[in-house]
């Protein structure tokens, strides 16, 4: 039994090192390089593949894959949209991926980003290092005096809620569809727009799908709180940036994270410092101090990574014994 | 029925004003001054002082308000060791302060800090500044995964405990004086040997008596697992911060949070930008990627002022209308 991982990160190691060192009856190898046409060969002779890249699965990579024997590829994220499905199925190619890797990851950064935004750290933090140790007129808020919308009760949102119910913050929460345990609570409001009247603090949990592009424009920010908070750390889409941009400018929306942005693709995970930066509206938004942008991170903790490499490789190994793993891609 | 209240700061106003709306039968008049033997006269006519100032409230600043036939006086704060109270008590003060305010304000600051050295917030920051928008490296670790050692289970101690759980952390706890609650929910260890043995991440919410002088040294550390977090958001002379410093120096402590200092007097609420930072060992600790220095700002949020402002103005009521509050100070 012989994997052969691709596109290993220095993070990833500890993950992989543990899972090879409890399964000494597989061959695992490992490379920092991304499967393409080229690189496909450094897995001759092995049973499977176990992948994790932005860079497409081509049809003349599957293809390369195809002529060394191997039809076993196991993605260790969620994201399978860059896959040529039409020449995986002509190969017969078992996939999967891992779809639920951590929720408390990304519910734990958008709370901390979002206390973070209440106690004006980026303020104070940037008082400090220039040595300026007065704490007036650099005052917080505290976590336990708001009330906070969250939209999109899944299992991220509501590790959210919990985590906003040991801070003791009154919490609201809208979704279209409803889990039995926030109902039991009583903690639905029936509409948005209920939502948006009461919440000191909105925060965002639901899919990019087209019923929620732009959910959070003027119209919706109109029905806001003045000085409203808002976090998102779930989809870009989910906001008219430049609408959110004219909420802070006019003062309606008194601070904004982001981890996501419409058009991260291509601007997030690069390294743009001395170099020219693509995006004025992004510049202008880190360069503010009511606002904290991270490029797309809230998933990116040692546990999540642990997941993503267990699960995957875990599917890997299933595959090459001829069972169905439950994260198996139906395509 | 008259007020006069000294050192009101911008922040303070909206409380004092909001005080003095509810209270239309008393004359209220305030400073931005600090009260002393010169501005005492401003009080000329008033019936109670209300005051917080670090500046002590000497012999002769006591003697001008007693000039007055001012015996009242109430601080917005906690500490009360300025006070000469030898001429407090020669003059039959009747003076009051304002011991608890917000537990959650310190509390939910301790956390929010802890939940950013696991999250490495302060290195990612610094790459988005400068616009780096690769996460890799700088991985994070989740709350969730932690065992969180919490020495001193008081009033604040036990919210913190709260936010803990709420983000699903492991909490142990270690108090000379065990509380019920804690103790029946079975989180207390028998020694702090069994606290450092077993925490990840270490916070303190205990007071600066001399039993705990330096509770965190060379020793103590010794004691601890490697890489652990410390946190400290109650009293400066808690820790030998040289030894603090060794153990940051050598990785046994991977990350480090401050709120307070043993030499913080002088130090700390002072703008030293474009000056000389008089303290090389603080200036060290505010340069590292992995500290985070906050002024003595824990306390400082809206809900704590808004307490301060209205407990003390409803103990100088108290007072004028010949009543004993039960914030007065025994002396």
């Amino acid at each position: 039994m012989k994997i052969f991982a691709y596109g290993i990160r220095e993070d990833e190691q500890p993950a992989l090192k543990a899972w090879i060192a409890a399964h000494p009856e597989v061959t695992v190898e490992f490379t920092d390089q991304l499967l393409d046409p080229e690189t496909a060969k450094l897995a001759e002779g092995f049973d499977a593949v176990n992948v994790y890249q932005q860079l497409d699965y081509t049809r003349e990579t599957l293809t390369a894959l195809h002529e060394l024997g191997i039809n076993k590829m196991s993605l260790r994220n969620v994201g399978t949209d860059n896959i040529d499905f039409d020449a995986a199925r002509e190969f017969d190619f078992s996939i999967s991926n891992v779809p639920v890797y951590s929720p408390n990851a990304i519910a734990e950064h958008s709370i901390i980003q979002m206390s973070r935004l209440l106690r004006r750290t980026k303020a104070m933090d940037a008082k400090v290092a220039k040595h300026d140790l007065r704490w007036a007129p650099t005052i917080g808020r505290e976590m336990r005096m708001q009330t906070v919308g969250v939209i999109g009760t899944g299992n991220i949102g509501r590790v959210a809620m919990k985590i906003l119910k040991g801070f003791g913050a009154k919490v609201i929460a809208y979704d279209l569809y409803h889990n039995a345990e926030v109902e039991a609570e009583g903690l639905y409001v029936d509409t948005l727009e209920e939502l948006y009247a009461q919440a000191d603090v909105i925060t965002l949990y639901v899919p990019g799908v087209p019923a929620n592009h732009h959910m959070i424009n003027a119209d919706s920010i109109a029905k806001m709180k003045d000085g409203v908070v808002i976090v998102n750390c779930s989809r870009g889409n989910l906001m008219d940036i430049d609408d959110v941009i004219a909420g802070l400018d006019s003062g309606k929306i008194s601070d904004f994270a982001m981890d996501v942005y419409e058009e991260e693709v291509g601007l997030f995970n690069v390294d743009w410092s001395n170099k020219e930066f693509p995006d004025a509206k992004i510049a202008d938004l880190i360069a503010r101090e009511n606002v904290l942008v991270t490029p797309h991170t809230a998933f990116y903790t040692t546990k999540a990574v642990l997941e993503m490499v267990t699960q995957s490789m875990n599917a890997s190994l299933a595959f090459i014994n001829g069972e169905k793993p439950s994260i198996a891609v139906e395509y």
